[in-house]
């Protein structure tokens, strides 16, 4: 007989885009959702609420908290419309995004950032947790191969050196410690997901943050790990498959994954011509089954990306789809 | 047997704290109540809204809907308290009233103001509607008797010249059209009452909207006036009751009240003292009962306000009471 997956306790290690597809596709069913978010973004509307605020930066945390956001209420409905908002006018908003403004004022209301996240998760009536990886404020440190070093995620996302770089080595400055209700949902989980998102700047980072490596060799939980769908510049380029689960394994440590989720399904010309613009490229498959697993399959999402009105980053159009992703994990939860 | 005062259609004309005062006292009570709100407020956050986003003023809307809205939920009780929270934050947004803010997002999700004035109702679970008087964008012009001009709400409001000055005449520039919905309201209702507010930043300004002294000259409602506990410097410095019911019939028309509402119970020295700086005094009860009835009694506020962190504009500490107020006014209903 098959193990039912009611209840499961699962955990989404990341932040960005990857993780808010993922946690969307995954809210469907009766599991028991985490999302340990990284909180070292410093792009964007991040930069005000940490330097003009003081605060920790909110973009990850927000879009976890649309992603798992109760879908059906009319009120809902609009406060997830505007948590995604970005002000196309007025001087001193124009670029920001309404939820990042959401969120600093009611940290101030509140007292804190922690409470003010309990707070809006109950608003947006949110199917699981969001946690931030830490409470620490610290920005990603890169260190490429040819010894450059870039401070500041955006830096590194965005980058102004030249993008076809490696990075050697990663950390945080100043260190961070982890968040305790993220170690313990860690530590009691049944499965454990990496990615996808960017790997330096969404996944990593998290790595870096002093006491999570311990919970994750520590917990009895499966990992997966969902490898990214293509390069990217700044971070990724020219690394394949076996390359990204290496840079994993430089943080987190040898035979650290049960399951390596790769998507099969060829990419459109179309849309690999406008990421070929910015030298982003497929990621090439040349994993075999190692001490993980590969399971392969058609991962991609079918639907086209918009670029949202007022949008200054740059979004993927080639993603994941949210309902294939939670199909296959919730089907390897069953084994 | 007296009447009845269950579903009586109550429309409260006015805009600012005074009327908000008025409808939390009176959303107590099952009665039909529309707040019909001014719109050519220019100060603050307002002026932000006006000029940086191209919208309509939205502070008298956003403390009426607040006064409306639900207390008893958790999300409902955060949600008002977000609306009326001042950044102290922020390069761009220090000043600025969060309330006002997600109005200006929403109306920029929802395509206008009327439908984002509608669905913070629904959201707010507001009791009753809130109507703007008008959706044309204009200024309040005051001539004073030396035939000085001054245009914008704000300047009458904290006026920059000598304050002591009556006002002759008002007018808004451009000329506006009163709204529909705010038209009916006033026709169909069994009771209008203007004030408290200032007389002519919150009160006749709202007179001074094509279409509304016709409606509520027309209305088989009766209406009453609730006068000012205080003079205000730049619009009402000097003025006594009667000057202010004469200033109310300079737009309206003679034998335009049923009844006119005066507070008879003695305002604090301490209080007063505090006023007399800013050049403000009681009003001085100089009515008889004329054409309307006079109705006197103790209608005032014995909480102290709190000026709220952030707040740049000056608040009232001097107050009537919103309990006591709703209480004499349903008595009205039963007669």
């Amino acid at each position: 007989m098959k193990k039912s997956f009611k209840n499961k306790k699962i955990v989404c290690l990341g932040g960005g885009t990857g993780t808010s597809i993922l946690l969307s596709g995954l809210k469907k069913y009766p599991v028991n959702l985490s999302a340990v978010v990284s909180m070292a973004d410093s792009g964007g509307s991040n930069r005000v609420i940490r330097d003009e605020f003081g605060l920790l930066p909110t973009s990850d945390i927000r879009q976890c908290l649309v992603a798992l956001s109760e879908e059906k209420g009319d009120s809902e409905w609009i406060l997830r419309k505007l948590f995604v908002y970005r002000f196309v006018r007025g001087k001193g908003t124009k670029g920001m995004t309404f939820g990042n403004l959401f969120m600093a004022a009611l940290a101030d209301i509140l007292g804190s950032q922690k409470e003010a996240i309990k707070k809006i998760s109950q608003v947006l009536k949110i199917k699981g947790r969001v946690l931030p990886v830490t409470f620490d404020n610290s920005n990603l440190v890169a260190i490429y191969e040819n010894g450059k070093k870039v401070v500041g995620e955006h830096f590194i996302d965005e980058p102004r050196h030249d993008g076809r770089l490696k990075i050697k080595r990663a950390y945080l400055k100043p260190e961070s410690r982890v968040n305790p209700e993220a170690a313990k949902a860690i530590l009691e989980a049944d499965l454990i997901i990496i990615g996808p998102g960017d790997l330096y700047t969404s996944l990593i980072v998290n790595l870096l943050v002093k006491g999570i490596v311990e919970v994750v060799r520590k917990t009895r939980a499966k990992i997966i790990y969902i490898l990214n769908l293509m390069t990217r510049y700044g971070q990724t380029h020219g690394l394949a498959a076996k390359d990204h689960v290496q840079a994993l394994e430089q943080y987190l440590g040898k035979n650290c994954l049960d399951f390596v989720l790769v998507n099969s399904k060829s990419i459109p010309k179309t849309a690999l011509k406008k990421y070929e613009k910015e030298n982003e490229f497929p990621v090439i498959d040349d994993l075999k089954d190692s001490y993980f697993k590969v399971i392969r399959g058609n991962f991609l999402s079918e639907k086209e990306t918009k670029k949202v009105a007022g949008d200054i980053l740059k979004r993927s159009l080639i993603r994941h789809d949210s309902d294939k992703l939670a199909k296959a994990i919730i089907n390897l939860c069953k084994q």
